[in-house]
Parts: C-alpha cells; structure tokens; sequence
C-alpha cells in the first residue's frame, strides 16, 4: 500500500538496524541496489536515495513515505507532512546541527559578528538555501558557493566560514574550525505526502508504522526491572521506583511480593544500588525489544 | 555418552551458533580442529566431518547422533533414524532444494520435457543417486557426471543441465540459470543411528538434546509481549492475541491487568498497532532465548 | 567523586565490556587515549594504565579505585583494600595462575626438584618479587632475571624455568613447557585507596559501582525460566527447581499456574528437559541483563 | 613556489599512487587531512579537494596547478591551461566518458529520439552545464535536476535519462541501464592557472612536473627487453624491434651482441616468442620506473 | 584461436599471478565468474573451473589448452599431452605429491607393513584411481572410499589410512598423521588437447604461452648483476661468475670494465660478497620480470 | 656457523622485510614462534627476542650476532662490538631518539632546568640506567620508577617527565607532551660477540652478512638511470650527472651514446627533467634490488 523511500549514505546503516528491530527488515535484492522490499503488507516498495533528495520525491508524490533528516525538508522547502520525529542519527540517538564554522583563531564570535564586515563573507556550504535565508535575516552580504563535501577544508583558504552539519561537532574541531552559531536543529523524521497522509487508509498504516519505529527506539533507552521485596518494605520499595509505568506487582509463593517495572537505562546505575539498600531482593533486570504506550 | 557428528562447511557456522544458543557450545580443541567437545555430561564426543559423509557414518555406527541435511540421506540411502526437524539452513530458517536448472534461454520447461531428446542428457550434479532416480523413473537417458564443484558454471558448454543444492536460487540465476524442477525439498535434521536410538538411556539424552535444539530454534521466530490493560478492554485485548500459549494475567498494583504472552515475530508489526488500537498500553516486547512446549 | 583506573592491555577489552554492560560506559575522548569518562555522578575521572602499575598508583592515592589482577597486587605489595572479586579474566570467567613452568622433556616435576641443583636456577620472569619470595621459602638457589616478553621462548636456551601468567597453559604448551607448580591464582579485582575505603561517603559510590559490575558479572551465567503447570503438578515442578531465587507464581487466566525462577545457564540443558517431563509446559528462556541480591 | 591541489575522492588513491612513484611522494599531516606536502623545492603546498572544485579555484588562482578531470573542467567553464593529458582514470588507463543512459528496455535509441517527446524529459545529472548545452543544441526540451548522487537509480521512476560519469558502462548496466549517448570523453589533466602558467619560472617547474608525471605513466605500459644474438641474426632481430627506442647495442664477450630496447608491455606476449624464433637467445625483461624521451 | 581452461581453488590465486605477470591478465567478466578473458590474440577463450575435472575436458576436446596438476591427469588417466611442466604450486615453487598417511603412532612404517593385514585396510581419499593401482601392485586388500574433504581428520576412527595431497606435509604433521609413502610427485602442467596439439596454427600459439609463463617462473628464481672491475681483476671475476648466460662486458668512460650477468637468487647471498672480494665494485641487483633462453 | 637473534615488536616486520630483500629471508617454523631459520650456510640458527634482551644475549654469548637498537645496547651496557649502523627503524630509514619530554605547557625548557628543582623529578621510563646517568650528570635529583608502557600517558599526574623512545615525536605531541632534550640517538646495529667477532671465519660470515643488508639499504634510496645522448651532447650531460658511481658508456647502434648510472631518488625529480634540458633522450628510470661498493 505505501511507497517508502529511505536515505543511502551517513543515515543508511543506523535507518536499515532500526527497520531491522522493528520487525520491518528491509531485504535488498542483490541485482538493484537502490531497490528494496520489507515483507509486510502495509509496504509495497522501498527506495533508498540520497537524503538530500527524499523530501522533493515525497512532496512530489513519488512516494508516500519517507525518512529524512529534518535539514533537508528545511533546505528543500518541501512540503510534506512530519510524522513524528525518530530519535536517532548517524552515530547516536541526538539530534544534528546546521551551524556556522570559522578558523579558530577567527575574530568572529557570532554569526552577526559578519555584519560588520566591508567585503561579501566567503560561505561554503551545501544548504544554499537554509544559509541564504539565515545570512539574509541579519543582513549579512556574502558569496555563497555550494561545496560538493570536504567543506571544512575550505577555511580559511577557500571560504571565510563554512555551514555545515556536525553530530558531535569533533569532525570541525580536528580541521580547526570554531563553531560561533547553530542555524538548525535536525532531527530525523518520518515524512509523508500531504495526500497520502490524508488518506485514512494509508494515514492508518503510516501511523502503525511510526508505533514500531518509535516503540524499538524508546526500548533502546530502557530496561525491564524486577524485584522482589517483603510486605513490610513494599510501600518503601514502590515510592523509589520512577513512574514510567505502573508496577506490575504479584504474590510471591513463599511470602512477599514480585514487582516489575520499566526504568531509564540511564538511571539503572543509580537505581539499583538504591533499591538493593531500600530492602528489594532478587534484582533482575532484563532488555526490551520494543516499548508501546 | 553419546558420540555427536555436525558438519563442517556452509551449515557449520550456524549449527555452532545453533549449539551455543542452546547451551551446549562445542569447544573446538585448538590442535585437531575436527574435534571438539560439549560440557554436558549426555554428550562424549564431538566431530566436525563434511556433511555429505555424515549420514553414512550415523548408519555404520560411528557415531550415535548427527546433525545432516535431509539431501544426503536420500543420497546416500542411509539406514538412520530421523528424530526431528531443525528449522535452519545456511543462512535462514527455510528448507534447501534440491533442483533441476538449464541454461535461462534454453527451450526446456520441467524435467519431462527430456524425454523428447534423441541424445543422453548431459547433466552435472553431486547428488548422482537422487539424479539416477529422478530421471530414470521419468525414462530420461542420461550421462551423469559427478561435480566437484561450481556446478552451475557447467551450463550450456559442458553440461545440459545440473541438479544442484539452492537455498534462495540466486546463485543458479546469477550464473544464468533457470530452476525447471525441484527433486527434493531438504530440511535439518536431527539423525540417529538405529540401534543407538534403541537404547532407552541414549534415546532419553538424544531426546533431550532435540528439545534444547527445537527450543532454541523456535525462540527466534517469537517474542514474549507484555502488556496493561484496563479492565474494561481486556476481554477485547485477550481476544486479539493470537493463541500461541495461554497469556498469564495479572492484577496490577495501581488497578487493571498486566498480560503476557508469546507471539510470532513477523505478527508482532500487525499485532503491536493493534493491541494498542484495542486499548492496550505500556506494551513491551522481550527477546526469548529458548520456548519450549 | 571518584578517580577510577582500569587496565591498558590484555584485561582492557573485557573491562571495557563489563563496565559497558554495567551501564557504566567507558567513553574515551579522541584525543588522549589513557583518559576517559564515565557518565556517572559517581566518578569523577576514569584513566587506563598498564595493570603492573595499578595497585602502586592506587596505594599511593593517585586513585580511589582499581581494577586489577590479584597477581600486581602481589607483586608490587601494594597497600589497597580488595571490596571484591569480579570473576573475568581476558577471555573467560575463570581466574588465571602464575605457574612454574620447564621445557616440556625436563626431568624436574615440581618446583622443590630444583632443591638438589648444584647450580643456581636461571629463571625468567616478569614477577621478581612473587618468585624470589617462592624460591627464596624452598631454599631454591636461584639467578632471576627480568624478562621484557615472550618469556615461555626462553626456556631451555635462555632459562631454565619460567614463572608465567596463564590461562589455559595452551601458550605454554604450544612453546613446549609443561607447568609443574602454581605460586598464585589470581581474580580481577576490585580494590580501593584504604584512606578512600575509610571515607563514608566515597566507601557508599564504590559499593554501589562493586553492586552493578558483580550483578552484570552473576547475569552473565544465569537466565531467567517462566514456565505454565497445571495445579496438580505444581508441587512437582516447584520441588525440582533449584533454589537460587524464591520463585514467582501467577494464576493463568486459562486455569494452572505461571511460574518464573532464575538458574545457571550450565544447569539449563539439563533443567529444561526434566521440566518438561516434570509437567512444565510452554517453557520460556529469557536473557539476563543484570542480577543483584 | 607552486600551490598545488589534487582530487579527493575516486581519483585519489589512483593520483597520490602516481606521484609516489614519480618520487613526489604526497606526504598528509595527520592533523588537516586536505592538507599534505611534497618534500620537493617546486612544490610549496598541497591540497586535496573535491574534483568538482579543482577548475574553479585554479581559474580563480587559489592553486597554481592542479589535477582535474576534463569533465569538470568543461561543466564549470573554467578559464584554465591545459599543461597536458594524464593518461590514468580511477581503475585502468583509459579516459572516462559522460554518457547519456535509459531504461535497457526503453525506445530512446540516441539522444536526438528525445526531440520527438511532447513533454520535457527529465534528465538527473550531476553536470547541469554539460547537459543544458547538449540538451539545447539538439533543441530538446528538459527537465534537468541536480543529482546528489545515486543517479543510476533515478531511471525510470524518477527521471527519463541520466546524465553521468563513467568509466566501463557497468555501473549502469548493473542498474538496468542503456547508453545512448557520449557527450564528453574525459581524461585526467594537469591544469594550470593563465597567470601562473605565463611565469617563466613557474612554468618551467610545472613543466617539469609534468615530465615526471608522464614518465611514471610512460613506464607503466612499457618494459626493457635485453638479449643476445649471434652476428648472422643480428639484423633479423633488430629487424624484429618495434621502434620506440633505438636498441642499444654492445659486443658480448664471448661473441655476438648484446641488445636492449624498450618494448610496449602488451606486445610482449607477442614480441618475446617472435625475437626467440628470430635467434635471439637469453631474452630477459625488466620493469621500469620512469620513460622520459 | 585457443580455448583455455584454467584451475577454480587452491591453485587459483598463484595461476592468476602467474598469468598477469607473463603479460597475459586474466580478466573476469563480473557477471559470470567461472568466464574469463585474456586480451591476446591467441587465446579466444578462457574458463575457471575445478581442477579435477579439467583434464578431463581437454581430452574431450572441450578445451585446446588447461592448466592441470599432474595428480588428476593421471587419476582421470585423462588422454591429453604435456607441452611442459610449470615450476609453482599453492604457496611456492614445488611439486606436491601423493602421499598414504596413518596415525603417527601407527606402527605402519610403509606402505607395504599393510600387506600383513588380515582384514581390508579402510582407506579414505579423493584418488580413488591412484590409490586402487597402488594398493592393487602391492597386493593390498583395501576398502577405498571417497572423502569429499577433511581427509586428514578421518585417522583413526573412520580410516586406517588416507591417500592425501600435501605441498609441505604441515596439514598432515597438525593433524597427527604421518606419511609412510609417496605415490605420486605432482607438478602443475601446461596440457593440451591431442587433435590441438597437431594442429600445426594452434601448437605455435600453444609454444608460444608456454614460453611467456616458463619465462615468468624462471625469472623468479634469477636477477640481473651489474658489476664495475678494473682491466687486471676482470679475468677473475669473470672466473667468478657462474656460467647461466654469458656475462655482457662493456668499457667504461673512466677505464675499466661494466659485466653484466644473471644468477640464480639463492647464489646471491654467497655471490655478492665473494665477487668484492675479487675486486668488483658498485656491484648493482635489479630484478627480472621474464627470462627466455 | 653463525646464531643469530633478531628482535620481536616494532621493529620486528622491517628487520624481516630486509633479510628477505637481502635474500636471507627468515623462515619460521610453525610450532615455536620464537625460532626460525635463514637458508644460508653461513647462518646455523635464528631467535626471535625482545629488543632489550638481545645486547645481554650477544654479550653472554648466547648468541654470535644480533639485530639491536643502540638505545638498549647503552642500557645495558652490553659488551659488544658494533659491526656497522643499519639505516632503517620501525617505519623510515631514519634513527630514533630517546628524549626528555615534559607536558607541553610546563616551564621546563631543558633538562638543566629542572637543577632548580627543590623536590625530586617523577621520572617514568623504561630507560633506568640511561636516565639514571643523564639526571646524575647534571646533579638533578630524580624518583625514577619503570614505565611497563604507555609511558607518555603518565604526565603530568603521575611523573613530572618521561625519558622515552621516537620516531617522529608524533606520539609524544598527540599525547600533550613536549620533547625538552634528547639523550641519546640510536641506529639500528649488528652486533657481535667479541670472542665471535674475534674469529676469522665468523667474522668473515658476518662481514659478508653486513654487506648484504647495507647492500639492500642503500638500493632502496637509489635507481638506476640509462639515457641516450648525441656525441655533441655526451659532456654536457656527464658533467650534470651527480658522482655517486661511474657512468658506464656504450655507443648505440644508430650513433649516439647510451649511458647508464645510478642516482638518490630524492634527486631524480629534479635530475631528469635536467638531464631532458641538457639534450638526453630516452630517459629510463630502473628500480635497484641491492647495491654494494
């Protein structure tokens, strides 16, 4: 039923082991790359294409799906539907960031700092568009050349500053760039065609597909915690859990009680120790393949 | 007590793999890479010998239990006894066939349009037995050669066909091939020689290894769901489960149920969509190791 | 709160792993390889240094807490306190020995056989003051010399003996030595500055960071069981299960029980089978992430 | 004295590979990867920078010399000096070629078909330029849309026809893809900046440069071929000698002649049984590194 | 103008080498791997297939030329002609042979100690052929079975003895075997159909390949010595020199003599210092890409 | 005749590169690791060591010839003759240095500074003896203690500097460290025993060794250049010829001469566009496998 199109390149691997948890494995036919298929019903096709591309073929209706980092909807001025946001990118489960680089012994502190200048800025960027409209905004004059990658070679010999994407910021810093300005926040998203998503057929399937996507990667981040604890230190137990979600509490056979609940892997370092000292026995925790709400 | 044979080549990384989930791993001794050994007391020693010998070697006694596809057991018409099926090949959980291929733009359609050939046919294979039935209970002469290999390449220069081994038929058709007939459909199995499986000591361990095995095996294929539900929704919530197992029920702390129960992985993308649709909340998915009936 | 080491090396990777699995990951920043973080309120600064220079670092207060091997405490007489064993080593959970080992063919068969040389002993190894201690308390007149490496090639040219770190003996055996004592056997360990052991405060975050590693290390070798039973084969089932954990017991919407305990994985292929015939159906086998009493 | 700048990417391994063996080893700092040296006095500075940009910046006078493919040279109508032909491509000698492909099963047989559509084609191609001239002088109407990569993959679904870069065809024919047309034939140049290559001084270093440059090339296609001959057969074999290179030639000690010539390595084959039946005796062939006429 | 067969495994890698260095590249198509070209007028055709069937094909005349060991040329007592014999194997310059191995602690000593058996030998082997006349000569009684692959693993408990291919006897030794015979001494041949080889057109071609391959092997083994001596020690360095080809003597601009000669690479070691000795000077080692007598 | 021990670790792959290019290839035998053997007369026996044992060996005479690094020769005030500097190290041809290095924003500039020094310097290093006479020599009072590696990790928490080996200071710079002086600058060297060396015919052996291996040195920074020149032209192009070795002369078939000499490679890029401007022709470029005065 839907047409889906997910981006080749930095996003490709970390995009195909989600599908993959997800119980949506895309399986590649070994003679066209580019195409693919996921075996359930609610997908007919999958196309993987350059990011920069997905959100132009979705707004045009080519297809009804997609995934794509939301600088590239930004750049494209494309108009699609934004599902939901997926959190996850290239290496991590943080956002991306558009933002504006110079030398790092530049006097420049900030993006408005260009203002002041009595020649055009030199900008080497490949979001022509998001750079335009920024250096627009505060009046900056500047000659801005599309860079087909290696843009953060380019300062300062070849460009005064740069935009370009950075996850963690380390690629720019090891080319000895400074980071004076932040134009976007991207997230990944997934995207739909404004008719499709108007279809309550197809609206329905897209929907179900963003509870898999997005129940796999809030399991990432979680765990299943279970314990046991006697009557007397149950209430004491129960206060010190967070509240993701109601315990599960349950009679054990030999007295006491069972209680099972989800927690942030990020808090199991601190909650374990804490529990174990508030009277819980038998601490198991185990790993979640998916979390729905 | 027993003595154990697997296979060494394209099954012998996922029947190790296999093992290991199921908490027998063969520990190979690093000097005579055919042996290993298992640390369970039912299992005394471990060979690791090519899969087309393996049936003969059950048979003759060699060996009381072996892992052997289907394919050579028909081959080499050995007197085993088959205990079970084991739901992987190669590289998935599907069945191996044993097929009849020409060349792609060759005029012939099934294995019966042979017998209209005035001359022998050429073909190539390793499984000589199964091609001699096949095609002599159709009347169909032929000059059958033995492959050592590369079978597919045969085709149309040195032989007019080949009965070969394809677990998806993509190699046959990268090699310009096209699948007329299929001779056998050939799964794992669990094999046993007869007076050994006539023991009732060595059936009772044999027996017991073949539930490790199938539990392990049927684990991947599912996922244990857990799941709240008010109670209200629950009768409708039981209702949608599939009836794999009975789901256990509990009484959460905070009012409702809590619900658990297995599900088939490629039903999990329809079914999580629909649970919640029904009024399922806090839905968790778990990974299984082993389930057994 | 705390400054942390871990060893550089041969242990490097397993820790690595533990901490991970701990919750505890261990991030390095790029550019200086022996300093990392942790992303816990509890430890402020995490190092990685050659474990033969732990335990001096850790008695001299350069760190509150070590991982290391038994053997380097020895060695060095280092004034640490041990909080615990954690029970890995470079690639398995057993602990390693330090062993006197000959040429393969030598006449001597226990270390006390060197008492009747009339020559001193050449002996080559990394741990002088362990074996000066072992030979010095049999009256073994002995020439030690400190080797830089590749200690298990010197015999019988270079020494006459070595005192060696092992695992499995294969390394040595494969030099052709035979080992013919064992001066120690040494566990990872977890050990602390005894002034930082005495601080309340700093004594409570190095419990809890001992609770996550050992609850990791104790999940590694166990599993958890759910399995149903009808009512009359409760008592059964319950009365062969083994008693590391009060087990869990629901009613079954369907009728019988749920039942849910933890056992070693080594016990499992043994467990499984006999529950089964014990009356247990629809056994579930579930990965451990974490245990804690 | 010379600022230099070569292609990262697909031709860089092929170049920094070049100028290694023309002893103008491309050493990186490890620090900015786009910047590298060549510890030779002509050379002052290096870079490696995307092919795309290279005409650009050595019109602009940024470099002085560069490596470029023709290709990008004639897309960014780059007012450079051709100093010469670089006869080397990303996997073999031969030139590349920007072709136009369809679907393998569409009627478009030349690109001139196209100006029968009553629609604009849609055309994807990484060369807006190239194909807007090519497009235009056939008085096609299109609908060219910049191809941020993958464009083999954009037939027939998202575009008509490519415009794209290659080297075998088998990318493309892999992708179902037929070629209809060659707008470009593309070598690799050494280019030169107008200014800089109307310096005496600089010219003269370029030139230099270049002389190196093709002696690596010139040497990889050929090889010395030495051999004896008696008197009588003297003439017959240098009869036999293809031209390249007058033969040298000295008296042998113990009689006859010694003869050395430089030979194309793909007559080899053919040369060294012909010289042998020509009584040429004791024919040895040696690589060579570097050929300057 | 001939059809060449080349062998698929083993001797793949150093048959590809051996080609591309003889100036003949074996170039495969990427589509279908077991075709391949040789761009030379001479070869029209080139195929990679198993090298226990290939002599079979060139008797029958589906191949002109093959590169066959001598092993299956004779256990196929295949009808085809040796035009020469190749000096190189798997991993070196050697012949491999034939041998019977059993259990190193076997008190077999020879291949006749199985004489005085009173039941058949189990023999296990790929050489059904080699090992039925052999044992047959000696009067052996034997139960001769194939083994499609680890041969070595099968001593003891499936076979008394096995009839194996081995290059160094490494395998065996690893396997706990030990030889106690050799039945045949292999080399790689250069093979030719029998009518092809009568053929006067293809039997020059055929020469002609076998010139350029025993002239790439040769000049492995060799290298070219380029020697400065003085008018009154040119007498004994020449004495000196062994005597492979007449040494080239040329005057120098400033007096005295060049000589120029090859030798074998394994002199070298002993050759290069022993002329100083004698008063050469600015002794030069190239080495040599081909040798024809 | 000769026992030989060459060292294991950084230096290990370039000392086995260059015995094999000096056709002394070294052979191990698959079961000890620390043996092997050269097949050569002259040598009876090969080890395999740690760097900083060899000196102690050779001078105990466990051994007639080494491969070591000055560094540890001075270290351990080995009593060895040198028999000749070899000029190749872990990765160049160029020596190593044993430094000073301090943290790169420490006021020490040079090891004198540190007189000033009311408190003992923290000295890591694995170079007690080299450490303890330079700091001694300028009266520094120092707490030198054994690195067991990851020397440069340790400032400036646990040591004030470090006395360490380099290449090229990348090491000690990417780890924040700053060189302040250097000690010692080491060559790689062969080493004798002094009885040995003192033996005629061992010695003769090793002289004959050291010939080979400074042989295959010096021809890796050398080619081989043969041009053509007119008569009127030969002067001009000998005089600009550099004079490392006679030019060898010959006259050519057509007139004209042919000359032939070998030059640095580090001066061939200027060399041959040089001698291509004073009037040679057919420029060729040979690689050289050894070269001996």
């Amino acid at each position: 039923m839907l047409r889906l199109v997910i981006p080749k390149g930095s996003l490709e691997a970390a995009t195909l082991q989600l599908f993959a948890e997800a119980d949506l494995a895309v399986q590649r036919s070994s003679e066209v790359d580019y195409r693919a298929v996921i075996d359930d019903a609610r997908i007919d096709e999958v196309r993987i294409l350059r990011p920069q591309e997905i959100p132009v073929y979705v707004a045009a209706g080519l297809f009804d799906l997609g995934i794509a980092g939301h600088d590239w909807v930004a750049e494209r001025s494309a108009d699609v539907v934004t599902l939901g946001e997926l959190g996850y990118s290239k290496s991590s489960g943080h956002p991306v960031r558009i933002v504006v680089a110079v030398a790092a012994d530049s006097p420049i502190q900030s993006l408005a700092d260009f203002t002041r200048w009595d020649r055009p800025v030199r900008v080497s960027t490949e979001y022509l568009e998001i750079t335009r409209r920024a250096f627009g905004e505060q009046g900056i004059k500047a000659d801005i050349s599309f860079s087909y990658g290696a843009t953060e070679a380019k300062v300062p010999d070849i460009a005064d500053c740069v935009v370009d994407l950075t996850e963690t910021g380390r690629a720019l810093r090891a080319a000895g760039l400074r980071i004076v300005d932040t134009l976007l926040e991207s997230r990944t998203e997934l995207i739909a065609n404004p008719a499709s998503a108007a279809d309550p057929m197809k609206r329905r399937a897209m929907d179900q597909v963003l509870v898999l996507l997005q129940g796999t990667l809030e399991a990432r981040g979680k765990v299943l915690v279970k314990l046991n604890v006697s009557e007397d230190r149950l209430a004491a137990v129960l206060g010190g859990l967070p509240s993701l979600r109601s315990p599960t509490i349950s009679e054990l056979a030999g007295g006491g009680y069972a209680v099972e609940t989800v927690v942030q892997k990020n808090e199991i370092n601190r909650l374990i120790p804490a529990l174990k000292e508030q009277g819980a026995t038998d601490i198991l925790e185990l790993a979640l393949s998916k979390i729905v709400h």
